[in-house]
This record gives structure tokens, sequence and C-alpha cells, in this order.
């Protein structure tokens, strides 16, 4: 795999509108994007520091794997992921399960900011959970 | 604070040796360089996608915190911290004093490649352990 950069850090948060401020200090730039991913059952808020962007997960429901990860973390937020930019999410996964990698998506699906997204499962990658993303042609 | 990007990723890691064939896989890029820090009693290991490095930290013995992060997280690492790259960290401190964000580090120290560092503490900074850092001159 050859990854152009870090496309984002998923952060999980308790609530955007208690952590926006603190997040554009950090970044020194100004949250450019509200959406909300109602097929993941969260709210996110982008930020962006140089290649790469801060996207903050806010869970809508109980069930949302978000509210469940604050909920492992003892009522916290904190990195919930981390995405690599490609070229070509679907090539990307091909070598990914040819190298034994064990994939939470098989095939390419759409995430926030209309890129091509896929998780890869966190037991082949050293517990950091991975997304691979293509960014929208 | 108006950071430039995001210089690393901290990762813990229980083995350099086990998870170094990963990471190499995942940037697409080779390990470059291994070295010890010795006064945070870790071993760490960098690897380079676009702007961002990937510091893989093992820990050299029990009372390392990161041995203690691995303990807590059920023997399994993480992203156990994220760096922003500052034009003058003890200017960034005083900005974030100035914020109210608690600080680990209340003036810059040297960090693995020689960087000057400080960290802010995860109770200001939502659960994300947060590293400035700046380039040695």
């Amino acid at each position: 795999m050859k990854p152009s950069h870090i496309e984002h850090l998923g952060i999980a948060v308790t609530s955007l509108d208690a952590t926006i401020p603190f997040f554009e200090f950090l970044t020194g730039s100004k949250c450019y994007s509200i959406e909300e991913v109602a097929d993941q059952k969260v709210k996110t808020a982008f930020f962006k520091v140089g290649q790469t962007k801060i996207e903050l997960l806010e869970p809508t429901c109980p069930e949302s794997t978000i509210a469940k990860f604050i909920e492992k973390n003892g009522g916290r937020g904190g990195v919930h992921h981390v995405a690599f930019n490609v070229e070509n999410v679907a090539e990307a996964l091909k070598e990914c399960e040819a190298a034994g990698i064990q994939l939470i998506d098989k095939a390419p699906r759409k995430g926030a900011e209309n890129l091509m997204i896929a998780f890869l499962h966190p037991k082949s990658t050293c517990s950091v959970l991975t997304e691979i993303c293509e960014q929208p042609k």
C-alpha cells in the first residue's frame, strides 16, 4: 500500500458543542463543516491542520459504535481511528487481503465528505482502528 | 496556536519487532530510524506518510508510561498521543496556559529526533494526549 498522507484522525467526543472551541484553538482553524452521517449514527465536525483533518465524532444515539467506544473508555472520548488516503480503496483492500489483514469492510462504501472508505480490523492493525479512504473524483 | 501540520502519531506497541513489518506495509515506507529515549523508557521506530510520522513506542521496562498505557488497555497498544508541529513550543505553551489548558510540561524539553517538545494534559484536551513540538534549528 502507498498512502499519500493521513487523511484524518477520527476523535470520539461526548459533545461537539463542548469540544469545537478547543479544537479550533488547537488547530488554529475554524470548524469548516458539521455533517450528520446517519448510517454511522454520528454527527461530525471537521478542522484542517496541514494535510490532515480532525474529524470529531459525536454519537447520535446509545447504539452508535462511538457511544460504545466512549462507554468502554470510562465515559471519555479519545482517538477512535486513523484514516490513510489512497488512490484507490478497492485496490488497497485487495492488497490488504493478500497481506492477510482482516477487513471490516470487504468493499468500499461512502463515508463523510463523500469519500469512499473502508475499515481494517484492529486485530490486524496493532489495535489501531484503521480506515483507508479515497477522494471523490 | 497555529500548528503547520501533525508532526507525528505516537502509537504504543508491545514489540517493535512484531509490529514494524505491518507499519511498513501500511505506510508503504521503510522504518527509517530506531532510537531509544532513555528518560521516557521507550524504544521508538519511525515511518513517514506525507507530512506526518508514525512513531511506534515500545516500553523498555514495566515502569514506563507506555507499559502502563498498554496494561490499562487490556494488554493492547493503540494511539498514545498526537503531536502538532509549531514554530515555537515556548510561545505555544504560553498561549495554551493563557487559554486555561493544563500543561504536563511547563517548559520545552528534548524529545526523540532532537525535537523540542511539551505535553498538554488530556484533562484539558478532550482526553487526547497532545504533544506540541518544534523542529531542531
